[in-house]
């Protein structure tokens, strides 16, 4: 791997950075795709996964006998792991749970907030040739515990029309609604819109390829949408406590998602970032998907030699990691430094492969940076609040002056009438 | 005002909805100012404000000088009321302060979730012709609450170069850190991405006209935002218990917004609906802004017969409305019916002006039915978590197996490498 200071890393990033805000080519793609959808509905639908997916439907959703079939299929080495991982990600997401709140006055005056679950969600996971059954399980997970009435997925056919049987096991045993077999641009404006066969939802959650993440830019505003996932990272600070083939072995599981992924390590150590550097070169021969990997490696695979630890967690601050390992001593001490992560694994036995399938927090996280402003999937991205305002009388009419001061300084006078005539009516 | 039925009010908004995805025109004169944002800087920012406010500027942040010659403008009778809304509005917010939470098991396994603020926050408030004040307290007190560390808010500068002293003050009396004479799609795009004056914020917030809206969509994924802020709209829901007169002034105060606000009232009682309609139209004459009160409810105000409460309330929802009064007997015990609004006003006495500038809760409610996904702002909207992982050697032994099993099932070897790892190495 690459090894170099923090100043060049700094030197590096920025010259890369670049905004996500014009696409012109891809805009047209997705525009056109979710046009047609709008117009033509389910015909739309068919048509796209004929094109894109190369498999003609006969229904969007997959079926009771599907689902049978599937539960047939998968190992109970399968099903005990996955049921493990559900009970997991379900308790750590219980404390997620936001209640509704009042405060009483004397005078009469009672505030608060009432909180809701959203009605419908939509939640995409990516299929064709891979499976991912954990991407159902932390999606569907939070939204049922948010209390969501209706939950379904879609997700891209094979080319034999079926979806992966993991993948529908998952759906059933977090309790989704309805599967359909649809991907892309395509599903994002279905859920955002609806068809014949494809209800509205309030909210579209999960990781797709580029014209998904497209799509839902496009689609935010009339349906919310949890985020725009870009490439992944994971970033690992380590010192001389840290066990580097560990370390390697980390910076090696992201670093098999794609291309574009991005393994950072930021050590204080030379002689560590070394046994690194070897470590990852070592274990790497032996990977199933070593093509991948060296090539994301070699794009964005950086060792990064900090001065000190503060200089390390301040490079960290700038990243934003989605994901950040601290292999040093006593970590859970260091937590007031992070402003900016999505995960923070502490210690040498808890690799980002743990958070990814099992331990129980979310692994839909905010990526390339954007832990700078947005959070974990979690139950609050599934419900959503009102704001409760009830005034006595005589309250109202204590707040009557300032309230007319302030509607007339922004020349809003029948705001100001609407006060003004329950201060001047009679009725009690 | 237009009485109907729930039926022919269903049957028109159903053939008058429409999605915002689709706006080419906008998007080009938008994404041009972006564009020359980015790559001219401040340059592009003083050509922009010549341009769109009429006005060449010296210098785009606000002097101390500025500041204080507004403190000696506004009136005390303005300050205090300003003063106490400030008071009102901290407490309400004060209940929203999220805390971090940890929790710990013997086998050494520790799962929590640290809630860090923003670091930087721009809100945007209109300007030009009017002032806003109440707009400043109530995006700038949330954030501060949350504990955001630089506050900075644009507003177009008037004719004069200036910016109205009320927004001043306000600004002053909440702690924003900086204001720019800034507006428009330019004021967004330098927020989003900085120039040599404007620092680059986390997150965007506040209303603002449509090149405003338009330009935070475009923004968004580079920078979070608060929303896309369309057309707002009160729903009153009135029985026997309403006083016709108010249920119309509050109706009224929403429509002298501009032509584009959507004032509903729903009633089981015909005999109300037409009081209600008289009192409109004789209260109208006696009003500043009569010519948009009348545009906006030739337009959009509606009166609508229910044949029940509960159809009362079913349409309720389907609209979504961003503030909802219900001015009926014991409406708190309604509470549990409404999913969908942004604020709810309980009984005679909280008309929505009072929501508008002083009880409290945040005026910055989702507006355009988007109230089935969105909540009013609020503190956790100027926070964001990261979630923390830390298992022991143990923990982590006992847990490989499944995690070995959902890593396979996906495909991912290499994250099935970082657990096979650990389990081999002897490091005890």
């Amino acid at each position: 791997m690459n090894i170099m200071t923090a100043e060049q890393f700094r030197a590096e990033k920025n010259s890369l950075s670049d905004a996500t805000v014009n696409n012109a080519k891809l805009d047209k793609t997705v525009l056109d795709i979710i046009q047609n959808v709008r117009e033509s509905g389910d015909a739309a639908l068919f048509h796209y996964t004929e094109k894109f997916d190369g498999v003609q439907l006969g229904q969007l959703t997959v079926s009771q006998e599907e689902f049978l079939e599937a539960e047939e299929t998968v190992s109970d080495t399968f099903m005990t792991a996955l049921e493990q991982a559900r009970e997991n990600i379900a308790a750590f997401h219980e404390n997620q749970k936001e209640k509704s709140w009042f405060t009483n006055r004397a005078d009469g005056v009672m505030l608060g907030q009432q909180v809701n679950p959203l009605e419908k969600a939509g939640i995409y996971v990516p299929g064709g040739k891979a499976a991912y059954p954990s991407t159902v399980l932390m999606n569907v997970i939070p939204a049922k515990l948010a209390g969501v009435g209706k939950i379904c997925i879609t997700t891209p056919p094979g080319p034999d029309g079926k979806i992966s049987p993991e993948v529908l096991v998952a759906a059933k045993l977090a309790g989704v609604d309805k599967v359909y077999k649809l991907g892309g641009a395509q599903a994002i404006a279905a859920l955002a819109y609806g068809t014949e066969s494809i209800e509205k939802v309030a909210k579209i959650v999960g990781p797709g390829n580029a014209f998904v993440a497209r799509a839902k830019k496009w689609v935010y505003g009339d349906v919310a949408i949890d985020m725009i996932a870009g490439p992944s990272e994971i970033c690992v600070v380590a010192d001389e406590t840290a066990q580097p083939e560990f370390a390697a072995a980390d910076l090696l599981s992201q670093a098999e998602h794609d291309e574009q992924a991005r393994s950072i390590c930021i050590t204080t150590n030379r002689v560590l970032a070394e046994k690194i550097s070897e470590s990852v070169s070592s274990q790497t021969g032996q990977l199933e998907r070593k093509a991948i990997i060296e090539k994301s490696l070699e794009a964005n695979g950086k060792i990064i030699i900090a001065d000190t630890l503060s200089e390390a967690f301040d490079v960290v601050n700038e990243i934003a990691p989605e994901h950040l390992q601290l292999m040093i001593e006593n970590p859970a001490e260091k937590l007031g430094t992070i402003q900016n992560a999505g995960a923070i694994f502490l210690g040498n036995y808890a690799p980002e492969p743990l958070g990814d399938y099992f331990a129980g927090p979310n692994h839909t996280l905010p990526t390339s940076g954007t832990a700078v402003f947005s959070s974990p999937l979690g139950v609050y991205d599934f419900v959503k609040k009102s704001s409760i305002i009830q005034y006595s009388r005589q309250a109202l009419q204590e707040a009557s002056d300032s309230i007319i001061t302030l509607a007339n300084a922004e020349g809003l006078t029948a705001h100001a009438n609407s006060i003004l005539i329950r201060r001047d009516v009679n009725d009690a």
